[in-house]
């Protein structure tokens, strides 16, 4: 486990100036039994699970307020960052309304959001539970949603995590290409996701979402695209492509990339046309995307300009969105590089800020091959999108 | 990854039959981007991650259908168990509202609750978009809680849920007997449980809860106990005692057990009279407990019995609570054996039923020796409590 005081102390600074920026007097992270109802927020503002219902409270004249269970009390005190520590072993209550009372805050952020599931970290019953504790006080008029705060909270990495996210890009690269060395003709998808699991075990790393799907592994044109699982009916085959989506979690940040291979046949002097002329249109649709990733655009705009270059060079949409943001998470949550459509709600809208790093992803389908998809990782800078990835120039042959 | 197949439909077969008793029409799960933010119920009916937004229904007359986005689908048709699968593209809301108009449930159970976080999974944001969705119907009138929908059927361990909690419980004790043979005078907390951590890397077997505090290991008597982590200050000693607090989650189901050692001095026949005192007093009042464990009573109850025998002792009594169901996680929701202190809320008054599975604990300081303590594994069955760990039945001694 890497040691998260500095990391979280970092970002209770920035949630305090977070606060005075948006005008929001407290913020407000409610948990319980976190290991089964995890608060994605409290991994930026602590890092350990709670078990007893714990509140944590910052406010945007930098008071960073812990109410927690008397066992969790001296684990609270060892991350550092809290002002104040106050523990109880029968209820939360009491010492909860008597500091709100004190703090007497005009807006109090909740961590819910109709559309930002990261920002979406109370339960529903947790929250009446909080608004029984409150019921002799009008406190709960004052409940503002914590979306903005965690957007930028979670969105603007701190230098310490994209060092992070860079570290899990190079490890996420290295087994791309050792990938590259074991695939040969006559595996399946599950060998080459097994091979990746085996490495990512040797270095004790995590899979940077569920491993089942971490890779995912596509081989040939029949092998479904999406979040399939690799099959072992699929098999590596000359003459057609395989493609990898996977990233690897490390010390707590995660990559989250795809590549593709070309296998040769015999009588091939390079991957055909067809697969070459659809991996330079989604190379192209990507660096358009790329280019209009600057601090002030909008999820939806971003999106559009990939979008629209893959259907000027005459193939279908994607059927996603173009990009997510990705840090703790693959998908961490917030704005959204994707259509306004309604399964994305608020999240298209969302503004890209420097500091934000961004998967950016697409892919056609070659008719014949199987599927050509590229993705790369990169930090929006004030002078606008960087590849904090090696991007992939050309399909790689195996 | 186990094949979690036949569980799900043992457990969706389970559902429709608890729907019917209770007199519940339908139960809706409502999730999205699950690894971000999971809902422990939707581990028991799909066994999946889901990235969109996704609606599994379960009705009283056993229909049980899905509406998922079109790249889950495959997968979840895949688990098996569903009747129907819907997939979208652009959002869910036309397909639910459709789904949910042509069932017409009387009442519509829905994943909240005051009292049990394995009931709370759905959101409060996403609790707020589905009540947009549903604006222009009367469903949301039909809500109800899903509390004793999801508590029967996550604390009714089937056939094969208790085969896979007692083989993580053999796992585990033959941990606890190595590192038995491992500690020595000299060795800090953090080296015991790094020990730990090498034999569950070996195994490749994840620890039931955060593995910066499982095991928790708490050497001679200043360390502090309860959701303390290792620490380098706190080493072996003879004439002390070493406690440690662990358990393994193998194939998704988990132990929690506790074991205490003396460190033998050379003049030492046997632990000191106060150490054996205090284990035999917190054995009986295990045992005690255990004795109260019978189907139909409530959580309080059993929790009664065990507190009376430590304070019939002459001890203080344990601040927290007698035990807490075990399985899909080591505090696995539903009824607590516990007091009725407020930050329990409801669940101490829940009903104990044949089939479900405690971790039962308690312990006692020993001035100048550490921590006596003590946690065991429990099946309810129709005749009362069944050890599934073999229980401790005195001091080990390093």
């Amino acid at each position: 486990m890497p040691d998260n005081s500095r990391l979280v102390r970092e970002k209770l600074d920035q949630a305090a100036a977070i606060l005075d920026e948006l005008g929001i007097d407290a913020w407000l992270t409610f948990v319980r039994e976190t290991a089964l109802s995890p608060d994605p927020s409290l991994d930026l503002i602590l890092g350990l699970d709670m078990v007893w219902q714990s509140a944590f409270i910052v406010t945007r004249d930098n008071q960073r307020i812990a109410i927690v269970g008397k066992h969790d009390m001296e684990n609270v005190e060892a991350v550092g960052g809290y002002t104040t520590i106050i523990p109880y072993v029968e209820g939360i209550r009491e010492s909860l309304l008597s500091v709100l009372l004190q703090i007497d805050p005009q807006t109090l952020a909740l961590n819910y959001s109709e559309s930002d599931v990261a920002a979406d970290g109370l339960a529903h019953g947790l929250m009446l539970l909080l608004q029984r504790y409150l019921i002799d006080t009008d406190l709960a008029e004052r409940f503002v949603s914590a979306e903005p705060v965690i957007a930028a909270l979670r969105g603007r990495k701190s230098h310490l995590e994209v060092e992070r996210i860079q570290a899990a890009i190079e490890t996420t690269l290295a087994i791309f290409y050792q990938v590259g060395e074991f695939a040969r003709p006559g595996m399946s998808e599950v060998e080459v996701a097994s091979f990746v699991h085996d490495l990512c075990q040797e270095q004790r790393l995590d899979t940077a979402w569920e491993a089942d799907y971490c890779p995912t592994v596509s081989a040939g044109p029949s092998s479904p695209i999406g979040h399939a699982g690799p099959m072992v009916q699929y098999v590596i085959k000359p003459g057609a492509l395989v493609h990898m989506d996977f990233g690897v979690r490390q010390d707590d940040y995660c990559a989250d990339l795809q590549r593709v291979w070309y296998v040769r046949r015999d009588e091939d002097d390079a991957p055909p046309h067809a697969v070459r002329q659809g991996f330079e249109v989604v190379r192209g649709a990507l660096q358009a995307g790329l280019e209009a990733l600057v601090p002030g655009a909008q999820g939806w705009q971003v999106d559009a300009a990939a979008r629209t270059a893959i259907v000027e060079a005459g193939y279908p949409e994607y059927q996603h969105a173009f990009g997510h943001h990705v840090g703790r998470a693959a998908h961490d949550g917030s704005t959204v590089l994707g259509p306004r459509w309604e399964r994305y709600g608020d999240t298209p809208m969302g503004v890209i800020e420097a500091g934000n790093v961004f998967a950016i992803e697409l892919g056609v389908e070659v008719e014949g091959y199987g599927y050509v998809g590229q993705e790369e990782n990169v930090l929006v800078t004030p002078e606008g999108g960087r590849w904090l990835s090696d991007p992939q120039t050309e399909v790689w042959v195996i």
